[in-house]
């Protein structure tokens, strides 16, 4: 077992997200239990999903279309633009329904650990989009994490502030969060930016 | 995102063992941003390993030839023979180096709630096996389950026992293993199986 097909298979599994040796050979075993109903199946959606999903090249979101069907479709809301880190937070605002805008996906955020700066993102392409005046709004909708945070400070330098209202989401208690299991940033935050209650 | 080759590709992904929908998505936005050098290579390896990869007739182990390259490995010691419920388990007694015979993978183990019937399981071609009398030893190498015990109880019945030493697996402290924080049943067996000191 320490080559052929079936060891290259596991060591391809064993680098994805989230996955490491032991589920990889749990994945592979499962997978040649089931060769035809699952195997091949995923084998071709793979290569079916790599050869027909392209990026959008107005927004960055992944789509059959380029442009995609969000920069497409006229019915939503053109004066607010949504800039996220990743595909997967536009579809977690999408799941939302509390946004009805265009986005636009950065890509991932600025790293100085990992090395990821200003060129590695859409960050250029986001300058040019907002300067042709279509936007009153752009949110900043990134993780309250420390790269976020300074990928936000670094965007709102770039943008002409004087011209477009740059916001970013609120930081507080989640909905259904309790206070004791907070920590204390979060508790900070949330009181400084209090609101009435009636 | 609710229909379209993504979609269907994060439904296959989120239904394989230990993934669920959050995790199979993070695999698919990592393969988007990967797709020549890690998601087509992934389509090529799965395609590859379900035609390439076939089970062994004899002990039911997966290889790139039938019969296997154990069973077929005449340096190895031909008197007693391993049963294990997995090949993952097969794989797992061969890294210890310390087992040097024939397997016999069983493809799972007896377990009601499952509907897991000995008709499901290869015990048949391992009485078969056993019957023309090339083994003195047969090692029942099943978890300290439940359900590994009971198909272990099965299997000795259908032995025959007269002619083969049938064994299991010994019960006690895993090597490294401290005793505040094993439970009562190992500790039990443990004390219950104790050997000389010296």
């Amino acid at each position: 077992m320490n080559e052929g097909p079936l060891h290259n298979l596991i060591k391809m599994l064993s680098s994805l997200p989230g996955l490491g040796n032991r589920s990889a050979r749990r994945i592979a075993l499962h997978l040649l239990a089931k060769r035809e109903s699952v195997m091949l199946p995923l084998a071709r959606a793979l290569q079916d999903t790599a050869e027909n999903i392209k990026d959008c090249s107005i927004c960055g979101n992944l789509d059959m279309h380029d442009p995609c069907s969000i920069c497409t479709d006229d019915r939503r809301e053109q004066h607010t633009l949504c800039v996220v880190a990743q595909v997967s937070d536009l579809w977690a605002i999408e799941r939302t329904n509390a946004f009805k805008g265009p986005y636009h996906v950065l890509g991932g955020l600025l790293s100085a650990l990992d090395g990821i700066g200003p060129s590695d993102l859409r960050i250029r392409q986001l300058v040019e989009r907002s300067e042709n005046g279509a936007f009153q709004e752009i949110i900043l909708a990134l993780s309250a994490t420390v790269d976020g945070q300074s990928t936000a400070h670094y965007i709102a330098d770039q943008l002409d502030t004087a011209a477009i209202k740059v916001t970013r989401l609120a930081h507080g208690v989640p909905v259904g969060g309790e206070l004791d299991y907070l920590d204390d940033g979060t508790i900070t935050t949330a009181l400084k930016s209090r609101s009435n209650a009636v």
